[in-house]
């Protein structure tokens, strides 16, 4: 029987399509089939855009060719800026309605088509794959996903955030309507592109600083997805950082409980909700997570404190921004939905 | 007129003393008199200690003689681990009634002795020393520390949790029973001593990570200058983070107001609030602060946010944990002590 | 047929174990049975010392047990202090004289035992193992490795040398009498423990500096193995450097040629001497090895540039000191005792 | 006696600009007259270009205007991308032909305009310039500087390996037709304009490699100085590298000697050659510059060692490439011409 997944990248000289295919390079049935990018980014070998994939992988990247990828590809990453997947994805649809989309950009993640004009600043054309699309993120939704023909691959902060919050939301065990969310992550989460007074060495290193106070366009994602679990809507105040450091996010969630319970019973509660996911890991009490054991790993490390003189709930998260942020949870979807075991590629 | 200052540094091999002995070497009043470690730490040159200083002050470091730099000083700095200075202090001023003594260490913070037991872990010996000190915040307390003789140095944290919530905490214009203080700080707080697991090259970086959640020491510190400020008990949550740089603390407050205002008014009130203070920068509407602007300076800066939806003031302040967390404050009071302008020494 | 690897690590807390075990936790064949540490660093689970291995490796770290190694594993990895390997090795190979030894330290790695006074400060107590001992990189020895009992890992620095020089120098190529080797070293390199005044991040970050200038202990390896290829003594001038990172050495090597090629020649050369090698990739015409293109991969990257001028030859390379100059050439050599494709557990 | 020196700074928005702004902040003769940078980089306020200047500076950045800098101002600097300076300069001294220029870029600095051509790839418009123009190291030229209109502020790799050659060369104990020197640089040489592929945090960051191999625009720069000191034609090799770090050059020099000397007797001839220099410090015998005791300072460390077995001189020197390699030796420039001690702003 073969399992070959036949794979189609477009956006293929990406950051997070450089941690993509580095994962791909060893999974065992990836094949890779058709890389895409835009012009001049176009290459004779994928080495020249990603050199760490020397030895690795060694092949062309085209200008986007939406026959060649339907005819050639079963499952097909989107990394693109916000706006540029959804033209691509709509035609590939249309010659290949049994192709499956991995978008690992945002144009798939907001249900409401109006949220992209007020966030994203572009109007989403293709607001029919909002309904059809499923919200990739493995532990909450798996079933769904592998069912699914288009899978928005969350954010990084919203990964980050929604599963540090996930098993006292959906348990209603917290006020709904303050809950927040600190969020520091290492610069790779900018990309490759250079974005002025930003990611340059000589901002970023020796720097710590807040940015996009209150108007980042992963807020709306944060709250439709914790909406959604707790059942009515909810409100975060979400501040993100920029780190002197590549990778990671630490993120660290203060909320108000709705009722008194010890930390060994909150901790023993994200230990069973989690019971059955590889990648969570739920740390003992008084430990929390650190940037270095999950950075080059798919891997969400979560730490819980109870203040108890103002009785607050303090809930730390961990993942790799590039890994478990986007491609790690990327290669996740493609295993799910290719039925595979999810850790394939991903140890 | 003679306005050279007689000083004295005790652990002038710390890290801290370093810094402070950078500033010291081109202040123009400063007149370097003793300087004491304990032993394997003394040296024939200071510049052993520190590199950094060659060229710049050539001096012996001694075993700490108190009838020494009670004669020959006028202003000592105390640079010592917690429950390292209350003896060397309390002799010193048995020695010389008039001697000034500035404590860049924790032992005079506290005005409740049994703190130091609960926090420190040690037995505070001269309680009676507590009761004379000044907390020496030039910003707040510029009047009493120009009187006092015993002046305890703020801690990093504090300073920059104390600077950004003093205005709406004097003001009572907030809640005062859940103030949440998320504060980031590089390693250089941790001093040059090895601690295990926590600060050498490879604990720090490519990593970030909360430490002491709910137990940091600052704890009581903030609590005592926050009441005082407010008139009546407060209660904070804090919790730190190493940050993988060597200067700087970030720190983000969130709390919740007792009145409606606007951004614009809050950023006045601050302004207003601290009009008299070179060192103290409030940003204008919409920028916030970062570690590269107040990296060796001795400059605060504050940037105030309001989240609309959810009625949170966000405040955040930056300073360098090393300068106006420690040396530059140290420096400043030194000026007011000696009647001299609070910025010789630090631009 | 089993192609289980029963395997020991004897130091299993150090640095370059952590990575040792990061890759054996995915190797298909690797099963490890034996860990041990001295006292106080034995743990119930080896998660406690490196906790990047959480669900990857659960096992507990014991003491020592030559009986039990030699009983229960066939290859087992040594990572000890310098002159610390020696007396539990011969041990080992008394109770079992089937069993194998790779040794990531220094003890196996010096023919003659009286260059371990003299470099290494410590009496060779098993002078009869340097004896049956192979040089254990296997570019150049593979087959040697393939039969013998003991290997002796190479080196970081020396292994990012010897591979940057073989080529000429097994071709006769250039003077043998003054080799300049110049190589800079991410900080890991120095391992886990405290160093002082050298390996607190207050001591790497922002720095960077040469050390052990002429004296380093790596030299009499890098000459023995030269003049071995070479076939007549040969004299190095090495000087090591302590870059602000923590993984990667780049050497450059500037020597004299005996007689005049082409760069296109000099690159041929050199890529025909690694034709078979997959881990060693040398760089076309202007292309030259960066530490991002090799850090947390087993490649070594040569680069190769004649400065006409002065008619001097400029070799550069690159590796991962924690995986091609430790850990993943160990990992190789273990393959190659088992007979198997010596990439497993290194893509 | 009026000792204000009026000063016109040309290109003030570049990196090299900021950390001179900040030194000049605290001159205490230095007045600023004048900013001028090409638009969109002009600014009501320079702060805005540089936010580390809050509460220092408060000018406004208008765009170059001859007239108004010829009127208003003594002292001229440039600091502008290579070419872009000469036609400026030319019209200044035009205007006022009492004007002093300090050129930090490298327009003035080759004698030779063909040199132009060859590396930097523009065609000098002003030769003459050229001839009037004087090398600005003080440590070499202190009384030229004195009487010269135009003064070309040596590059930073050539600071470096000149001030670690000079005693040598000057003496002839080399030889003089293959110096090699390899020299690795902090990132902020590349200034604050974004360089594909170079200078991005990702760039950078856990990274170190070599560019420009044999190719440097510093070269023929580097070759002009030692063959003026030398008396006839010297050849370097030339290897720069970027460090993951902000600031900082260490140049390590390896050399061939004409005759043996011991390295007592060569850091007494460095001592004595450098023994009326406030900013040179030659190290003491087995000790190594770092980069960490000359970041953010003037100076430059020197260290010697003399590799015994190959008979090589091997030199090292550290600065910082912003200060003295750049912004620093243009204030001891200005204060050289405004006969003022050459250490003011600089301590």
């Amino acid at each position: 029987m073969d399992k070959r997944i036949k794979i189609g990248i477009v956006g293929a000289g990406s950051y997070t399509s450089g941690v993509l295919l580095k994962r791909l390079a060893t999974h065992p049935y990836a094949s890779i089939e058709y890389l895409a990018e835009v012009s001049p980014y176009t290459a004779d070998d994928v080495c020249k855009l990603h050199p760490h994939l020397k030895n690795l992988i060694s092949l062309p990247v085209f200008e986007f060719n939406a026959e060649k990828i339907a005819q050639n590809c079963e499952i097909v990453f989107f990394s693109q800026p916000a706006g540029g997947s959804t033209t691509g994805i709509a035609r590939l649809l249309e010659l290949n309605p049994k192709i499956k989309i991995i978008d690992l950009g945002a144009d798939l993640r907001l249900k409401e088509p109006s949220l992209y004009q007020q966030w994203y600043k572009f109007n989403h054309g293709q607001p029919e794959l909002l309904k059809k699309s499923v919200y990739g993120l493995p532990e909450l939704y798996r079933e769904k996903i592998a069912n699914a023909s288009l899978i928005a691959n969350p954010g990084c902060y919203p990964t980050s955030a929604i599963l540090a919050l996930a098993p006292v939301v959906a348990n209603k065990l917290i006020k709904p309507d303050k809950i927040i969310i600190n969020a520091c992550s290492g610069i790779s989460g900018a990309g490759r592109s250079y974005k002025e007074g930003f990611n340059l060495f000589i901002d970023v290193y020796n720097n710590f600083r807040p940015y996009k106070v209150g108007m980042h366009q992963h807020i709306p994602e944060i709250e439709q997805e914790l909406s959604f679990l707790y059942g009515s809507p909810t409100k975060v105040i979400f501040v993100p950082y920029v780190l002197p450091t590549e990778r990671g996010i630490l993120t660290t969630c203060y909320i108000e409980p709705v009722k008194k319970i010890s930390e060994e019973e909150l901790i023993d509660l994200y230990r069973n909700f989690y019971k059955n996911e590889y990648f969570i890991r739920v740390l003992p009490l008084g430990e929390y997570p650190q940037l270095r054991s999950v950075v080059d790993t798919n891997f969400c490390d979560i730490g819980i404190h109870i203040d108890q003189r103002t009785d607050t709930y303090i809930i730390f998260s961990a993942i790799d921004n590039a890994v478990k942020g986007a491609s790690g949870t990327a290669i996740q979807n493609m295993n799910i939905l290719a039925g595979l075991d999810e850790r394939l590629g991903l140890a």
